[in-house]
């Protein structure tokens, strides 16, 4: 491994001003969205077209240095942090929108473009793009692409996995490679849908070729009070038991509710112990057959106040309160962890009463905003630093909620991605076996895991363990590429 | 590579009842729903729980036997094409349904269930199974995996790889695992992507979880019969574009029509050039609506006759003669090959009239039946095996069409897989890199390729030419579990 080494071959590549060493500006890099783990990187690299970042990943292969691709670094699972060593590759510069074409309901972007401008760039031709992460005003379409992001919207929509049709990827050898295409569906193994979500530790996408979606001929939405969150749950179960399908099933308990109206004066219902917010939208026809059935299910199931947004300005109102309210929680509680965690949507009033009692039991407050139409939680754990022991009661609490998550049949993260942060929880979803498979594919693309080395799995054996060992049959040396 | 072998080690495993090795009962294997390559396997077994069949894959690990899966054998493109020399595992006798738990909206099933089973099993619960093979009442929900089966109703459903979320496989080691799970997505690699459509050569499925969905509440159906294929093409385009998605909309032409009317007497309206079938179905509010948009477009678009069926009857009588097509060609041809290959939608007009081209240029005849709404083409190229050259006509017209698909950004198959009969043309859609880095993933999991040797891609070189040269990486290996 040798930093010096990549520095000279990278000034080769790179003009000066795409190539970051100086302490200083190395430390901007040092942590994405998930603050509480900080490295400094051996040096920033910002490529600006495809190729660069090819040849700039095939210098670190040839001087076996690690690498990291970032994004915006919005992430939460701290995917993108850097390593000491290695390369951070940062692909913000390559943020061109190639294409937009409605006719094949397409667009194709650079990994650099931010998730928002695709929806801006589509909605004059009647479309948008579906994956909303709470982030999508800075979150880059090539991160989406890693951690497979969601958003509120993700319950009728899918993730980002369901939108992305093909991708060109640079390989930890530095070669540029397609994976899918335009096409809903291609013969040959579908590695496209593998590498979605891959964490950045399969390679680095160049360019990104998504699906766009009509604009619904509706939106409705409705914000719904209830004295607690069983009430919400219920009525969160029986409308997707009726078949309704909403855009959105949004909720927050009264904690969560206390933090937003401190932070951006929603004025939600005086006294909710939870509020539902729920959207519907597509054929005018439909949505207002359904928007009177999730109405009478709300108040069924002891709703006490129902507001219905008249126009997009009290829509907006709604939904400053959902999307503020993690930042909001700053206000209430100095420092606080937010979680990620999936459960069968049946399971919600027990599995929130449990979440409760843990809470109780470590002296610890935990505020409930998530996405309830598909059972992804994200309860935000609060502590204070500066208290001797909260820390760890706080990390308690919110290692015990995945418990929780696992014994219910769900998963250890929804939409946040698996990162440096849950590695070491995988093994609470998957057997030796389960993760040994995946450790097959890890090591056919990368086999001297220098690509985000130390993200998703929890023990970098096998292939990772003895560098340059296990190098296996790589087709790419097979036809006499040499890599080092 | 030893049979002989092999066969003393699954008499220890299996009854005598499950092993077959009389040549006359092997002969009834030799082929697939793609009957033009024949090959009589080396054994065929028949294993009856997943236990079972990773001890005999085991085995022909053990041996270095190759060994084909196959489920109901009603693949079309030879992707159950037995070995020589190989073993043949069928799963039909593994055909238990675990379970059916509407309120997860998930089904368990054993690999040798048929597809129409499991809708069958779950409509007394409000639930269906969605992809839906023309096959259906025969095809194995096994073989649906290894080839991502497609069906008239994927156009709004998705295929076979939107509605599995986990299975348990036998890797080509003979080990079982799980890749996903009942959770919607999980973390880590989606291996379980890679493996569905991966028509056999990464294990074989064992369990299949799958996605049940809602029955909708109104299914709506109307026959349009336009003067020809551009016509009903336009208004499939139209359609489409107005952001309306039926659940189906299927072209027959003229040829297809009077074939299908010879074999089964549909009455369908005298004189069409095309008919379209076109099915709308959802909440009754939204289907009411688009449904008289849709007759507009017909009407707008040259239908000279719109038929809306009154009951099932006459729904069940729509598809009637849509559904027999394929069969009912072989009354008017004594032999015929169907293609399958996908395009735009909006080039059908211009594929449609290039391909009654080809025909009249070589000489034979083509018929067209086909799912329109996602531009997944079924040409029927009819000729007579018994007239010189009219067979290398037919193939040549078969093969131009497929070069036609990909001109026009499209692909070589749409649902009825690679298999034996497509791997020479995987290079029209694939470049060297491309195809390599698929080589990447079959080499980690079958370094000596053994499961279904000569399937999908077009040279079997790199590791699998050189058998037990490149063993790679192997995480089984790591823990001391040795195969031969």
């Amino acid at each position: 491994m040798s930093l010096t080494g990549l520095r000279d071959a990278v000034a080769a590549i790179l003009r000066p001003d795409q190539i970051i060493t100086d302490r200083a500006r190395l430390r901007t890099y040092e942590c994405d969205g998930l603050a509480h783990y900080r490295v400094v990187p051996g040096i920033v690299l910002l490529p600006r077209t495809a190729e660069e970042c090819a040849a700039v990943v095939r210098a670190c292969a040839g001087h076996a240095v690690p690498f990291v691709a970032r994004g915006s670094g919005t992430g939460l699972s701290g995917g993108a942090l850097p390593h000491a060593e290695g390369a951070l590759i940062v692909t913000s510069q390559l943020r061109a929108i190639r294409e937009v074409a409605p006719e094949d309901e397409r667009a194709v972007l650079e990994p650099g473009v931010i998730n928002l401008q695709v929806s801006q760039a589509s909605i004059p031709h009647g479309y948008f793009y579906a994956p909303d992460p709470s982030s999508q005003q800075i979150c880059s379409i090539g991160g989406n692409v890693a951690e497979n992001s969601g958003g509120a919207h993700c319950l009728k929509y899918g993730f980002t996995a369901n939108h992305v049709t093909g991708v060109q990827i640079v390989t930890p050898d530095g070669d540029l490679v397609n994976l899918g295409g335009r096409a809903p569906d291609a013969p040959g193994y579908d590695l496209l849908g593998a590498f979605v979500g891959s964490e950045g530790t399969l390679g680095i996408a160049t360019e990104v070729t998504v699906r766009l979606v009509r604009l619904p001929e509706t939106v409705r939405t409705l914000l719904a009070a209830f004295t607690g969150t069983d009430e919400a749950g219920a009525a969160t179960s029986a409308i997707i038991a009726a078949g309704v399908v909403p855009a959105a099933v949004e909720m927050m308990d009264a904690l969560a509710i206390e933090a937003a109206e401190a932070a951006v004066h929603c004025g939600y219902p005086a006294g909710a112990g939870a509020v539902l917010i729920v959207e519907l939208d597509g054929p005018a026809a439909e949505v207002d057959a359904q928007f009177a059935a999730v109405v009478d299910f709300c108040r069924g199931h002891g709703a006490f106040e129902i507001r219905i947004a008249a126009d997009d300005a009290e829509r907006a109102l709604f939904w400053k309160g959902r999307k503020s309210a993690f930042a909001a929680v700053g206000r209430i509680s100095p420092d606080y962890i937010v979680q990620d965690g999936v459960i069968p949507r049946t399971a919600l009033p027990q599995v929130l009463t449990r979440i409760g009692e843990l809470a109780r039991e470590h002296g610890v407050r935990v505020a409930n905003v998530f996405h309830a139409g598909d059972g992804n939680l994200h309860p935000l754990v609060l502590f204070d630093e500066a208290q001797a022991g909260q820390a760890e009661r706080a990390e308690a609490v919110s290692g015990a909620i995945l418990d929780l998550c696992v014994e219910h049949g769900g998963s250890i993260t929804g939409e946040h991605g698996v990162g440096m942060d849950k590695a070491k929880h995988l093994p609470r979803m998957y057997s030796e076996a389960d993760l040994d498979t995946m450790q097959l594919l890890r090591c056919a693309f990368d086999p001297r895991g220098l690509a985000n080395p130390g993200k998703v799995f929890p023990t970098p054996r096998l292939c990772g363990e003895v560098p340059g060992r296990h190098r296996g049959p790589n087709p790419w040396h097979e036809r006499g590429m040499e890599v080092f």
